[in-house]
């Protein structure tokens, strides 16, 4: 950026937009205790001006309905860390299982010598790893009716997670010949298992007792969980506490998804619901993953795809990890769209609608409806329209 | 780590020790609620049975007395990120400032040509980067009265920060010739003021209203405070409100401590107050971290500094970071004593108490005197003694 534009860029700032900031209904007393009964000193709380939370997936932000969806704020998050109370969650059940720790126990049985039990204090005993990933819900993808970004991508989230190599667990029990899977099982209601490959377990999964230096939240899986890094979200079980090593995959429900999350990026700001008040100044921010590895660039286009420019990195780029990008922008004014692509360390491409549309061999009108959508994860290109009063609207296809 | 090893630790797991877990007296209810009347759908909380909290420094677990120092439970943590809600504090007055972020500017003025103020709206417009950084009170150092390693080293933390470079802000105002300073003022009570060289200031310091993906807690500076990356804490001013380009250092109380701080790490499993319960297979844990850039290295003695071997790194890797590092370890039962020390990646190796003496031509039972203390970073190889029925205590001079 050049000092002109700096100076071009102060201009528009005297006029003074709120933007970023929520003008929201501050609670005039707020209570001097976090949830748990301690002071503000022993646990820290936010800010009354901080207001922004989950929302349920059906749009209504004070209405769960279930706990099966509830989505990120990510117009909201800077940086790459989701906050752990602000983690997305997708799973089976009004509420998260109370689950002792003392009481908890993971086993290790079938195709294994030595079938084994662990308490969380052995498990803790361990050699251990920490690793920051994001999780992303496979049925992560946009529906008409959705309005922001919370909506269109809200159930991706990003954290230090901390355990146990899975591998050196396997190896003390000792896989017999012939075990190509492993069932993992969670202690919720529906026990939600999930099917892994042997291969996959043993190169990279871990079970994470660990959320962001702290121990997992209940909706994250307290006291443990399996990481699958760069898998669906379903395959990371929650309340972990069987795994069994198998010769072929279980029918569990969902046992044919097990690819690797392509790569995929969205725009955080500008993004659906917001308003730019004033032509000039703004820095384009979003956020950019893949399964498959790090990210290794990311282009952004603010004239419906015509021209891509060189996004910036702002901050640490780890693998399977959300990546935050930006690009100084000036607007004009006019009418426009903007959307981000990104390509991983392994040269996979962010695709276009029109580019996944010829490669699945539908109409590009077709990418968003269902027989697409639980082909995978879908990771398209995802635009936002900008209107020449600053409206910000969800665009799908260029 | 071999087989021979594992198998070994198994024949002591059985034995099911409860390390690593608190056998601490759990709410029968707990609220469903956070703090602020958020559902915990909307705002996550942390299972009733996870009760880690931060100690004021008198070393009393419920008075704080002031909000002067409050202390992390680095003893419970995992990874490297510090939970927000468990930051350490170290600062004056006894409550952060509550400040609106629609009314809190940021001032520059001084030595420029173009006096500005920002508004936080405008701030989060501008060019912004994200780091994960420790900060580290420069009075984070053991006292005799000491138990825990919350005690001893908890006046350190580490988060993602998020914020705009004051290079960009300083250019955009113009430095005239002549500055050599700034300094930087905070909006509570006291009006905590540093000065800080202009020469750092534009190279690495940046304005952060990020904090591990939200904005700042209200103890950590919220809605801004100033990031001094490997200075001493209370160069990072909280609540900042004005910066100063001057020609000088002012005398505020503390403008002669600018050193970035040297490398240290501590062991913090198994570290003071706790118990190993039989012998066996441990994993020693701990954090290291330089002021001066990556940790390189880290080793670890547990025969009291006669032999050191080679740690393992855990996890991310980044400058100015916290850095996870253990060792796996059979515990024969026999008093012993267990320390690490850490190699930053410009080559400066953190002191044993006998190589820090020497250096400042003091004896060795000197080295924590109020003297050496308030002469700056206290950064000594510290060690933990292992009695033979498991206790663990400090023991600081080998």
């Amino acid at each position: 950026m050049t000092d002109k534009n700096l100076g071009s860029r102060r201009r528009f700032l005297k006029g003074g937009a709120a933007l970023g900031l929520t003008t929201a209904v501050v609670p005039a007393v707020r209570s001097q205790e976090s949830s748990d009964g301690l002071s503000r000193s022993a646990y820290g709380v936010r800010s009354r001006y901080v207001t922004s939370k989950r929302i349920g997936d059906g749009g209504n932000n004070s209405d769960f309905e279930s706990e099966y969806n509830t989505l990120s704020p990510i117009q909201n998050q800077v940086g790459i860390i989701t906050p752990s109370a602000l983690h997305f969650n997708s799973s089976h059940g009004a509420s998260p299982p109370d689950i002792d720790p003392h009481e908890h126990e993971l086993m290790i049985h079938g195709l294994v010598d030595r079938p084994l039990k662990f308490t969380m204090a052995e498990l803790q005993r361990l050699p251990f790893i920490s690793r920051i990933h994001f999780i992303e819900c496979s049925a992560n993808y946009p529906l008409p009716k959705d309005v922001t970004v919370q909506h269109t991508h809200g159930k991706t989230s990003c954290s230090e997670w901390t355990g146990v190599p899975l591998s050196l667990i396997l190896n003390e029990a000792g896989v017999r010949s012939g075990a190509k899977w492993i069932v993992a099982e969670g202690a919720d209601r529906d026990s939600h298992s999930k099917s892994i490959p042997l291969q996959r377990a043993l190169d990279s999964c871990f079970v994470a007792y660990g959320q962001n230096g702290g121990p997992l939240r209940p909706h994250q899986g307290y006291p443990l969980r399996l990481m699958v890094p760069g898998a669906g979200g379903f395959s990371h079980v929650k309340w972990l506490r069987r795994i069994k090593v198998v010769d072929k995959p279980y029918l569990t429900p969902s046992e044919r998804f097990n690819e690797l999350h392509g790569p995929k990026s969205v725009i955080t700001f500008p993004s659906g619901g917001q308003q730019l008040l004033e032509r000039g100044y703004y820095t384009i921010s979003g956020l950019a993953w893949s399964g498959a590895g790090r990210i290794q660039s990311v282009e952004v286009s603010t004239d419906g795809g015509r021209k891509w420019q060189p996004a910036s990195i702002n901050g640490p780029v780890l693998p399977v990890a959300h990546t935050r990008f930006s690009l100084a922008w000036n607007w004009n004014g006019k009418e426009t769209t903007i959307m981000s692509r990104c390509t991983d360390d392994v040269g996979q491409v962010q695709p276009t609608a029109i580019e996944f549309a010829r490669s699945r061999g539908v109409s590009v009108d077709k990418v968003l409806s269902r027989e697409v959508r639980r082909q995978g994860h879908w990771n398209l290109v995802f635009p936002w329209k900008i209107a020449s009063d600053g409206q910000v609207q969800h665009h799908y296809w260029v």
